[in-house]
């Protein structure tokens, strides 16, 4: 766990008091009423207490990185973080693997009718620390209410902006065989918290989400100037996701080794419980990253100096095209084709 | 009606046919075909299709705008436009009465299983069609598919990253008592389409929405040097919601004649009929510029020469500080407080 994911294991508020009206999104005295006493207190700062119609950034020289998320995820709390954690790590890990430093994060809530206030400070608390954990700024907002039952409870939009600081690593297309296959963390944990949490499974301790920035483990690596192929976040679809997305953009297999995974032992366990491979789960601060031949080693030392990445571990390589595009060596010490993910295990995971 | 608007009273498109699933959001297979074969045909550009996990942006030496909006609107098809042309020209509003000339938007969906792919090929249309209008750039997007029952059909949050062409107006706390005040059309017409659409009214031909990009009327006014307080475009809570803002952070009065706010016929009717003031419906495509005294009539002259602001008009000026910060001379000839909008009349317009 890192430090930061700790801070979400205190209760959850109670669905008292005050709650969150459709007047509340109508643009007038009310919305005026919320930013005022509530977003801003949480989040402002220089740029979003102006309250333009757009947030003016500071110049920058350099070229820009830009992306966005929508954030569904059911329950609003799980153990490891919220949604407000993953509203701002998601961004920021997105603009991390494409070569960028983040700056500026953009916030918008769609909020259910009757959302306890409570809850949302508790949100835009979490929103604020994660903010400052990753040394950004939410600069710009918006706020709708719509009535009951047109959304469950809330759903968070962040858009991010990052400065490109070095360049991205060439991507999937130059991957070449011997390459290695690195990840950075133990594998499914958010996407298992998620279940668990949804279902009530009654695992003690619960199992937590990996939910956290990916901006140390890039920065150290740039700094190594370390050589990388490719980096990507594996969240939806897991690490499964990404393997195939890279396989169909070069000419290549990748082969992981199945014994050489970092799961933990509740991860593993709730799988073997319900069928599910721990390849194919969502995680939330775990990348994938590919470096040529020879340099796996090196590679996983330096990510193992993080705290997040303590488990880093070279997983397979990138072998000659074999007629499936992903394949893993299972214990047996048979290569066995892995599928892409294709079907829904788990909606609203993030 | 701009020649854009027009393009949307085609049919909506049957529910038959394919629809969205779960699997179309999870990240895999799902996902990647419904973005080659729908998403990059509708608004596919050299930086949305490299596909990275962020867009990287050509440099830019100036000055950078950002802002984002989420759009709720119920139904989706309204006569004059629908959710997609919102999200386009809402995003790129904020950003020219702000200063900027749009550059790039982020595009993010939220479906509701069981959409009909149709009804988002249609919606994509309208994307691109208001993109290139306005001249910008879909570049970096997300999608998520939620349950049936999460969310109402389709939620879009669209971020906007925009060039600081020239120095923001000075805004509301710069206004001086005898400074005019001006609308660039008609007011109340988008909120008064979707109540009508939405309340099945009946009317004939419906009362359409003035959805429409504003960076042609914020162009001109630049290009002539024409000296601007404050800009602002007239969304949720109308025009009411402008003046009670630009009110409250400047020791002065806003003082409205109602008879000469440009209104059309139909929302005139409409607004009769259900006791609604058409300064407190919303616009989108309707901005309150406010000048120094003896500036009105030739900003209006200039601002006619368009097709969007053809009945701009000045409405008023800044008075000194009364009681009320906002007061609408009536046709009786007698200055009656405009309250600010508190509650909602009409939630999901936009």
């Amino acid at each position: 766990m890192t430090a930061a994911g700790n801070q979400y294991s205190c209760p959850i508020p109670e669905a008292a008091g005050e709650r969150v009206t459709l007047a509340h999104g109508e643009g007038g005295r009310l919305t005026r009423k919320l930013i005022a006493e509530h977003l801003l207190p949480a989040l402002g700062n220089q740029i979003l207490s102006s309250l333009g119609d757009a947030a003016a950034l500071p110049n920058v020289a350099g070229p820009l990185a830009f992306t966005t998320d929508s954030f569904v995820v059911s329950p609003l709390f799980f153990p490891g973080g919220d949604i407000g954690t993953l509203a701002v790590y998601g961004t920021i890990n997105d603009l991390a693997v494409s070569g960028a430093r983040p700056r500026w994060i953009s916030l918008s809530l769609i909020i259910e009718e009757g959302l306890p206030l409570a809850v949302l400070d508790r949100i835009l608390q979490s929103i604020a620390m994660a903010a400052k954990v990753a040394q950004v700024e939410v600069v710009t907002g918006d706020t709708k209410v719509v009535p009951q039952g047109a959304v469950d409870k809330l759903f968070i939009n962040t858009a991010g902006i990052g400065e490109i600081v070095a360049p991205a690593p060439p991507g999937p297309a130059s991957l070449e065989v011997g390459d290695e296959l690195i990840v950075t963390g133990p594998l499914g944990r958010h996407g298992i918290a998620i279940l668990a949490s949804r279902e009530n499974m009654g695992f003690e301790p619960p199992p937590h989400s990996d939910c956290a920035p990916l901006t140390p483990a890039v920065s150290i690596l740039r700094e190594a100037k370390y050589p990388i192929r490719a980096m990507r976040d594996a969240t939806r679809g897991g690490v499964a996701a990404v393997l195939h997305e890279w396989a169909s953009q070069a000419p290549v297999t990748m082969q992981i080794d199945e014994a050489m995974l970092p799961v933990t032992a509740e991860v593993r366990g709730v799988c073997e419980l319900l069928g599910l491979d721990p390849l194919h789960i969502a995680n939330e601060g775990v990348m994938v990253i590919a470096v040529p031949a020879g340099w796996g080693r090196q590679v996983v030392s330096l990510l193992r100096t993080l705290e997040v990445a303590a488990q880093a571990a070279v997983i397979g390589q990138v072998i000659s095209q074999k007629i499936a595009p992903v394949v893993v060596r299972r214990a047996l010490g048979t290569d066995q084709p892995l599928d892409e993910p294709l079907g829904a295990p788990l909606p609203r995971i993030c």
